[in-house]
């Protein structure tokens, strides 16, 4: 284990938690030392833990498990002893998080995909490159809750690529309105059940729920501004409507945006090309090269073959034209993984950037 | 074949065509009497014409195609002579429908699918129970054209949807401005060859050549209100962005508006249910018993549960919620089912209309 | 409710239960008249039954839920007072089958999709046109075990359309050795939560529990002969590899028969064409006109286009020709509604005839 | 260019020949110099040649497209000038094969993925690690035809899968007899157009023209022995069903088969992982480490998770059990990747054991 920190997955049996330990697999800064799941899988190895009733082996994460995280012994939840972690990774559902996030931050740094403590204004919802200047509110939370650790959520996967997208047109020519459909893949359902083949094969279902609420919300905190003890949402109103669609990973989001003063087309692009560069090439293990990628085929981006751009880390645009309801309106697609850098991995992500800057370790 | 009209259809073997056939089986005032295609089917009977190199019969309409149909035999859309018939109904594409059509429709009245000479100024683009005063424009076409018949082209089977549940919205609230983003079935794109399996599954195809145009222009030419020779277009501007997704019939779209006054939820779901008295109910053979059907479920409306709603000529909308970036703004989704209300159907549907008042028989 | 014989449906709630009440609905014999499912149901109308945590009523069978039944308050399966119902439609899973089916039998017919009691030898699995005889041994069984009812279940949905085209062979040249691949449907796995999105799209699964074993034996029983007080399997052995495919209802098998004797393919065709004339040609309010239909084009039977023929009651065969490998070989596929005739419209079927023999009312 | 091999790719705009440049990208032995396709793309640079008229650029192999290679001009196949190739590799439709295959032969190396000439008794079919002592066979083709090349064909790629499973067992137990239904992967038909979203969506295609018969012969002549001038085919039958399946990559065999003496599971699993040590092991550029992956858990293998084994280049194989209606009957299913191992990288294989025997460079 050498001078890796060690690191609890809390949750690690849902999708989430299996996407933390393929990301985590071979780290070089972190070592999962600890698995942690439901009274369910406590007592068992991780393999029998995700094994199902049936004899499957249920791994929706790419590549295989990893052998050693396979036969840790998965842990209760409410039980897990944090303490000499350097980190907990939580992929819990949002009911425990609320529950169990507080006595683990109390010890250690919690970062988690929860949405448990998003909406709390002491608590950051970090995207690396878009606002880690947020992460100054850790101090505050850590005052306020007289925590050892603190918790930082990841947004909603269906928040991600819209505020990445969103963040350098905001900052260039501020974003006054936004309007949003998303076609998301079904994996942004987990597994327990998730959505199953009578429901989504040859269908959409136009309702997922809670989901607008939360990108509505999330986009314009990750978007606001550090205001003292919390943070200023930015002033734009965003409307969506959520969907589901027969894609396996993968979401797709369709935006309609209206800018605070005109742009060129070449100005838009120019401003994703260059964006993220303080996080992005490849400076933290997880990073990609490029937070945004540009496509110039009005083909693209499409959910199975921009999906794994980067390893599932960068946020594929398209499409790019004006529109004409909106002052200063334009439109474009994009594409984000949304159990990579919509979730596990993108949470790996603020973990290491929390790490270079002494919040964990 | 008694007292019934005889009708040509042109373009028979495509999917559209299929569709004109399906729902010409058994009709009460309409009866096939000659069919039309390119050269390649020429003089085929119509079952050998649809039947492919691999010897795979490619029937694509629900139920099964009607045996005397089946042995009639394919003319040449070229040469087709149209004298005598009551109506031609036209599935050809855009280019030879510009070519061809304009030859029919000197003899007979032409009801067509085709783009062709939807944006001229003495086309109505009728839509039952929307816009059937446009009807009136026929007499200008045939005094500007000198032809004996016209021709009236149904709108893209995008715009349908749309245009259907707008109409009562501008009717008493007034539209100022729309969005829709479009998650469209594969049938859409026809069977020559349409949408590859290796394109579609697992995917979604962010854009459709030329499409949002059409919806863009078609919407407002459908919605405007006749002009003395033309048509002048509602004043509102629409926003699209079309995608393909995988699943084989109905188009969903996720409609934001802007209304022109304020409205109540209740109002605005009562406005879509009285919508259409004058042809629906039942009032045609293809009319539906209502021309929309709202649902309060919020996981409907969903294309496989929802296209077939009234065999297809229902439009059926549901999540009606308040839009908090419009003034006055509300959104929705809608399904259609684009190869019937949106296509084939819907323009036999036209035709009923047409035939009772004279202009056809 | 007039003179129709009330029944109850047990195991309403899930997909099974779900089709016996579409199936049930408007019956000329039959009156649903009690529901009954696990405690969780217990105390609720029907349509809040089956309504997720989500708020999404998951209700699968096709058509809608009849409004009176909707309304019906669903009974606890353990529960359930039977005395009065002319029958029990039993949709209950394995286990509770095996405890509560002979609870019901003591007082009721029990007619039932479980698997629990098939393979106890004095319990007929019976399939209408194929063994019906094997009704005699009701009597047998109710002698046996004291019932005033009777448990007669349906066969698995995959056997059904195997058994049905093997029948007519059997019966004409004596069937040796069957060879068997399935690709089943989703639906047949049910609803909670059945096969999930993430594992069926862009896939195969190749294994379905138990599935194998309960064809290989329920087909020769289906197909021997009544001896005494059980069933004399027939003496071909079946062997299968059952697997799972991204369709949603309909299952297909690819078949590989031996025979007795000579054949030619004409003789085949006309034995199945022939076949089940006493419970078709619409003799039950069941009954399809014909209990197999025989396809020529070799790109059918296709389980989309084929599974509702005669309303999902008749199995569908195509592409029959010689196997070189078997002495009087012969390879053909089916398609067969896994849903309808391979469950509860089956057993309604079964409970239509056995209501005209005078074992139920 | 230095010293590696200048190879020409013909039919280099289709499916197998977009797969031949995926795996020749970066190769360390060939080095592609020309493009060949229809007269249709000729003139054009790769890149235009391969998009659509809709502008949509249809690349369908994993990987971007080669830059390099994008913008090489393709010549017409008919008029290409092969001599200084050292290999051409072939992804000809069957018809212009037959035409042009011997001219190209006269002059180089000929390794295709075409059916064209696979059944001539003086061309081999080679598989790595099956049969490569057929490669003898060069001598006499080039001794019969007065060729300074040669022709070598790959297997269909349902063949490829199976001969590679029998192989181990008809060396070590003897086939006696063998039944296979085959799911395959849409990308099996090709790009153009391959096979439809309307027709494969929610269903099975029980039909694929020819298939049956090549995977039936095919399979004897390349299990068969070399003998003199030709080769005497494998004496056991073989007996298939294919099938299509919506899925996109990695063809599903369910074998049944009947070996010549007993042999215990293990003994047949043991044959399995170790065959194909000769060219397995990474022995060359384009070896997987194993040729056939043997899983123990019942729910593998499956397309979606097993096709890309090796980069496509191992079969994987699973659910080895007893077949009760054969004498030393067994049973199992493999995948199989059909446009990697079952066509262009399985056919690069083949040149590449062929460029270190002297036959090819």
């Amino acid at each position: 284990m050498g001078h890796k920190i060690p690191v609890a997955v809390v949750g690690a049996t849902g999708l989430a938690g299996q996407q933390f330990l393929a990301a985590l697999a071979r780290h070089p800064v972190f070592e999962v030392a600890k698995l942690a799941a439901s009274s369910r899988s406590a007592g068992k190895s991780y393999q029998d833990a995700i094994r199902e009733a049936s004899g499957q082996v249920k791994w929706y994460a790419s590549g295989s498990l990893d052998s050693r995280m396979a036969s840790l012994v998965v842990e209760e939840a409410s039980a897990l002893d944090v303490s000499g972690m350097g980190a907990v990774f939580s992929a819990l559902e949002s009911e425990p998080a609320r529950e169990l996030e507080p006595r683990y931050a109390a010890h250690a740094p919690v970062i988690s995909t929860a949405s448990a403590y998003r909406y709390e204004a002491d608590v950051p919802i970090l995207i690396p490159g878009v606002n880690l200047d947020h992460a100054k509110l850790i101090e505050v939370q850590r005052q306020n809750r007289g925590w050892k650790g603190f918790i930082t959520p990841n947004p909603n996967c269906t928040t991600t690529g819209l505020a990445i997208t969103l963040a350098p047109l905001h900052e260039r020519f501020g974003v006054k309105r936004v309007f949003m459909t998303s076609m998301q893949a079904c994996s942004g359902a987990g597994r327990s059940p998730g959505v199953i083949g009578l429901d989504i094969i040859d269908n959409v279902i136009p309702y997922i729920a809670k989901e607008e609420e939360k990108v509505e919300k999330e986009t314009r905190k990750i978007l606001g501004t550090l205001d003292g003890a919390g943070i200023k949402p930015a002033s734009f109103v965003v409307s969506c409507t959520c969907t589901r669609v027969p894609v396996l990973e993968g979401h797709t989001e369709a935006v309609f945006v209206e800018l605070g003063q005109p742009a060129t087309e070449e100005e838009i692009k120019g401003a994703w090309r260059e964006f993220g560069a303080a996080v992005a090439a490849r400076r933290y293990p997880s990073s990609p090269e490029h937070l945004i990628h540009v496509h110039e085929d009005p083909f693209r981006p499409q959910p199975r073959l921009d999906r794994d751009n980067e390893d599932g880390m960068a946020t594929t645009v398209g499409r790019l034209r004006r529109d004409e309801a909106l002052t200063n309106g334009w439109k474009y697609l994009l594409v984000s993984h949304n159990t990579k850098m919509g979730a596990a991995k993108g949470a790996l992500l603020v973990a290491e950037y929390l790490a270079e800057k002494g919040y964990i370790g």
